[in-house]
This record gives C-alpha cells, structure tokens and sequence, in this order.
C-alpha cells in the first residue's frame, strides 16, 4: 500500500472485504463451471436495494454480463451482484444474453428483488456458450450461503490465474462523521480471455446522492484502475460494481477518499499478482507541464516490453526507458530529462550519469522496483504501476492453451 | 516473399544485395566494436554522388546518426551509407555529435567526397559513448575492402539479434526499360537498444527526379516496413536510406514497384527473425470501410502480446483476437465479424463457428501463420505482419542484460 491518499489518523485499515460494511453479505461456492472443481461462483448483496455505480470495460466486443450490467444500474440503484469465474460469457450471441438475463431473474428470486436489481460480472473463456447448467441451479445456493462472513468466499470464487485472493476495506473517521469502504478483485492479465480479467466490487455504508455516485466512482477508477497496467490488453469484461448501503452521513470528499484509498490498494494487490509478475515496477514522472503529460509518458514507459523485461532480468536500462519515452504521444525535451532507479540516478541531461553499477543493479532487486523520471519542464507528477514481463507470463498464456 | 506487389513475367530476383545495382559497391568488416569480434562497421558506396532519400525514426529521442543523415540527405544527394553495429550512438550528448560528424569526414575522406555527401546509421546498445577508436582509423579499411560483390559482408556486419542477414534485390522489366533495386537490412526487435534496430540500405539504378525520390521512399516505407510489428517498440535509429544511381530511365511507377518488392521481401525476413520468433503471423483484413479501417484493426490484433502468445502455443484464440480488436480506435459490428486462421473459419457473426479443433490448431503448427479477419462492413483490405511471443524473447530481452 503507497502512502498516497491516506492518512493513518483518519483511515484504518479493517477486515472483511466487501463484508466490512455493515448490511452487506457475501458467498462464494464451487459451481461446477470450471473443470477444476474450485469455487467460481459469487454473490455479493445488501440487505435492500441500495445506491449503485458501475465502470465498465469501453471495449467495442462486451461481454453480456458488461450489457446487462449497463442497464441494470442506470437508475442507479442495486440489490446485490452476482459474479462467476471460468466463463465469461462474450462472443456468446443471442442465448449468451438469454442465459445472463436468466441468471439474474434466479437471482432476484432467491432474494427477493427484481431482476433488474442484479448486477452480473463474469470472466473466463471467450466464446464459449455459457451453459444454463450447472449455473442457474447454483444461484439459489449461493444465495442461501450468503453471510456477513463471507467476503473471502466471495473473494476466492472470481479467481482464475490469480495466486492470491484479492481484498481491502478501509473505515474513514472524520470527528463525529466517517464511514467504511470494502472491496475485493481479481485479475490477473489486464486480459487473459481463458482465465482472467478484472472484476472489482466494492461496498460501503456512506450516504451518497445516487447523482453522485456514479462521476465520483468515475474517477476514482480513473486514478486508480486506470493506472495500472499488466499486458497493455484490454478485457471484454472489465467491471468495477459500488454498492452504497446509505447508512453513513458523510460528504463526498471524504468517500471519494476512502474509496480511493481502498481501490488503489486493490489495483497495487492486481499487479503484484499480474500474469508471471516477480516484481511491481512504480513508475512515477515528474517535472511534467501537466498531469495529463505525466500521466503519458508514465504509460508509454509502463507500456514498454523493453522496459519490462529489464526490470525481469535486474538490469537499470535507462536507454529503453528513454527509447520508450520518445516513441510516446508526449512532446519532452530528451536533454532535460533525468531518470532514477530507487535512489539511483542513471541518467542526467539525457545522458548517461556517473552511477555504480552495481547498486544500480541492486535497486531492481526487491519485489518493488521504483523508476523515477523528471522531464524538467514544471511541476506536474503520476505515477503508472505495472509488473515486469518474465518467462510465466508467456508459459500462462501460450503453453496453458484450450 | 508474399505474391502481392510482384509478377513474375517482369520482376524477377537477382543475387548481390545491395550491390545487384551496377556501379555500387559494399564491405564489412571487424572493427572491434563489438566485444565478440564479429563484422560490425559496414560501407555501401556508389561511383559517385547520386540521387538519395531516408525515412527515419520519429522517436523524440533520436540517434546522432540520424540526425547527421537528415541534414546531410536533405539536398537529395549522397556518396555513400556507413553504418556500425554495436554502438547506437544515442543519449551520447555533445560528443556523440560530434564522433557522428567526424566518421562522416573520415569517410568522405577515404572516397573523395563530401562530407555532407556520407549518410550514417548506427546499432546498439543506447547511452554509451561512442569511442573514436577503434572506429575511425577502421574507416579507411572498410573503404579500401569495397567490392562489387560486398553486398553480403555488409549485410553481416551490421546484425545484432539477428540470426541471419537480410539481403533482397529485383529486377524489373517493362519493355525496353527496366531497373534493379537491391537492398540489405537488419532487425530485429523493433528496438531492442542493446544489440537491436531497424537499419535498411536499398540502392537502384532507377533515374527518378530528386524531388520525387523522398516522397515515394516515405510510401513504399510506410506499406511495407510500416506494416510489421514485433515488439511493439520504436527504436531511436531505425532509418531506410535510397541510393538512386540514375543509370535506367524507368517511370516512377515501375521504380515503386520493384522498391516495394524488395522493402516488402526485407521486412518479412525481419519479422521471421524476430526476437524469439518461431511463426510469421500474417494478419490480413477485409472487408472494410477504408484501408486505414482495415489496418487500424490489423495493427491491433498484431500489437497483442495475448494473440501473439496464442500463436505461440499453437492456440486458434479467436477470442483474443476480437477483444484485442474491440480495445482499437477501429469502430465495427462485432456481430458481423468473421475470423479465420487458414482455411478453418473459427468465429462467424461474432460467435463461435462449428469447426474441428484438431484441424484449426493444424493451422497454427508451421512458420507461416495466416489470420483472416472480415468485417463484413465493406471491400478494403490491409495486411500486417507480426511474429509470435516466446519464451526467446523474453531471454533475449531480460536474461542477456548488460
């Protein structure tokens, strides 16, 4: 976890996930879709129907869960979300949709609500027809499983090349006011249509105008989510789902903080987890006209297969970073730019800076490998976050084929 | 070599490279700048001083000899090439220029020119000085070592990466006219700023006005080498450089032609030899709006690292192809798209297809993969080459570091 957007006197740390806040239960249970027999089925819901915000994959081919989602939570309200793994129910046709919108009139049966109260997210295969069984007559077990317990059931079901399950949930207190915020995801490739995509549900208790919520979770999946990137692909069934129970009087300033704080500790956990990932590389530019240029050319290095196995193999290549730079959309100027590994400077003037060697080697030892780059134009800062490209990342996805 | 752009009732290939043009000649040899030993300090010369035009990179982060080849070609004329490997010459500051500049003197010394008359291309590793020795005193030794059947030990000694060089040469007869263009040319990432870079000589006979030379270089480039991909990474030396004797009167046309029989032949050979290649993917779509539609989507199933690994593994992932091409700027109708790779249709309006898996993957199995993509939006078509992802590449990039 960065220090960024926290303050240890007002935001903790709490247990439980999605079940951190008070009102919200989950379950997760083996359903029989994946063919190993590990749990990929998830339910996540409220006592009631609640305020929701969804941010969805723009990609042109959505899945169906993305589609029915979208017109679910347009009036910005939400029961519960109902998620699987080992499918992902896309390049499906007419009855994938069927199925999807099946799935949530069992769900809203079993609890109670109305269909267009479920929020569905899936991940797995493309392509593949999403069978009716043994999904439908699992619903109502899952449902029957849900407890407030259950935010790590929940959170084992939507993994499938994750290593680890993945959850945060923080408690905001700001003196008489505060609230919770609970999440949990999964990744693991940005894409990795056999197995992986990434799926977030987050909760809280804070009281938000339902007009509110959806900008608010906007941007902070913009600042959060947005920042990361494992293989540059892009899923057909991104989705990051907000439950708001209401229960917490709070303004917006301090929700948007403690959902942040809760989002950016997700989306770190995703890529130490990425695809073959040993290291996390933090990519932070500085001295930038703007953040938007920041944030360019902090994604353009972040993006480079170059960069990223250097950081794989220990070496502080400030040539490729550089390289990396150039080829992007930002306008710099090269004999201004600086660049540091941890506390190392390798280059200078867009040259190369009397360094030792060997302890510039040594900063890209550890599981966390900082480059730092100053473009000398202004003040502007971002920070990318990405994994370094090893020898797994290639085995999970081209030796492990269908 | 690929049927498109050739017929060989009037273009046919010759041996010699570079050197199939008459009045051009061309050495390699071992400077020592290589710690291996290997030729590494290449010299294509013509007669004289003759038409000459380059297209090189748009990377912010330009190589020294690039920018003494775009000031030193901007009057349309040039002697002679000289290019090394090794050394990329880039982030090198003041005295990279000038080491640039002053291997240009001793060239055109060692020919009788000017210096103004010697265009530079370097390969290498990025950020370390660019010692004038051994390079300079070796100038007059390559010069001395030109050859009318040197084509071959020039294309040697400028390989990185590469396991093999790159030579093509054509030539094209219409009628009483006709022409030879010859040309060399070396990968093969990208960048791969340690040992790689795209560097490409190619020389004609052809007399084509100075004044028309650029512009047809920059079309037949950006068609042929602007169509492959292997990394993903622009490098800060690529550069294609034209010298165009005069000798044959022949039509812009029939030079175009055979130019881009011979560019297109070269940037296969680089895409083969790809960092780790094992397979040529060849990703061709239809049935588009607009050329620009049809190569927008092709570059975008290219540029997947999740396409490129599934080709790797022998995996006919159509699913990876329509989620790398609905994350692309190209707008289309995922329901009306059709993929194939072979002769197998896999996907058909958007879904699955029934098809027979063993004799899909069949046609993944050999060097040449083809993937057929139709948008069934109109009739433009666009091909774009890539390689696919293995574990090489990343041994290449991460374990071989400096």
């Amino acid at each position: 976890m960065t220090a960024a957007g926290r303050d240890a006197a007002v935001l903790v740390d709490v247990p439980g996930g999605v079940c951190a806040v008070s009102g919200i239960r989950a379950a997760g249970i083996a359903a029989g879709l994946r063919p190993s027999g590990k749990p990929d089925l998830a339910l996540v819901a409220a006592d009631r129907t609640v305020a929701a915000a969804a941010v969805q994959t723009t990609n042109q081919v959505s899945a169906m869960p993305v589609r029915v989602t979208a017109r679910h939570v347009a009036d910005g309200r939400a029961r519960a979300v109902l998620l699987n793994a080992g499918n992902a129910n896309v390049c499906t046709g007419p009855d994938g949709l069927a199925v999807a919108q099946e799935s949530a009139v069992v769900a809203a049966a079993a609890l109670d609500c109305a269909p267009t109260d479920i929020l569905l997210c899936s991940t797995g295969v493309i392509g593949v027809p999403l069978a009716r069984e043994p999904l439908l007559p699992a619903i109502p077990r899952v449902a029957s499983a849900l407890s407030p317990d259950g935010g790590a059931a929940a959170a084992r079901a939507i993994m499938t090349t994750d290593t680890l399950a993945k959850q945060a949930a923080v408690r905001l207190t700001d003196g008489e006011a505060g609230c919770v915020v609970g999440g949990m995801a999964k990744g693991s490739g940005m894409i990795a249509p056999e197995m992986a995509t990434m799926l977030c549900v987050l909760t809280t208790d804070a009281a938000a105008p339902v007009t509110e919520l959806q900008p608010l979770l906007a941007e902070v999946v913009a600042e959060t989510f947005g920042r990361i990137t494992v293989d540059g692909c892009q899923s057909t069934n991104d989705a990051v789902v907000l439950l708001a129970t209401g229960a917490a009087p709070v303004g917006a300033a301090s929700l948007r903080r403690a959902l942040t704080a809760v989002c950016a500790e997700l989306a770190e956990q995703l890529v130490r987890d990425g695809e073959g990932a040993e290291r996390v590389l933090h990519v932070t530019v500085g001295g930038a006209r703007s953040e938007a240029d920041a944030l360019g050319v902090a994604r353009a290095i972040a993006a480079s297969a170059l960069v990223r196995t250097a950081i794989a193999g220990g070496d502080p290549n400030w040539g490729r970073v550089l390289a990396a730079m150039g080829a992007g959309p930002v306008l710099f100027d090269p004999d201004r730019v600086e660049v540091a590994f941890g506390a190392t400077t390798v280059c200078r003037g867009g040259t190369v800076a009397a360094f030792d060697r060997p302890k510039a080697s040594a900063e890209l030892v550890g599981p966390d490998v900082t480059l730092r780059v100053d473009l000398g134009l202004g003040a502007a800062e971002a920070t990318v976050l990405t994994c370094d490209l090893t020898h797994d990342y290639i085995r999970i996805n081209a030796e492990y084929t269908t």
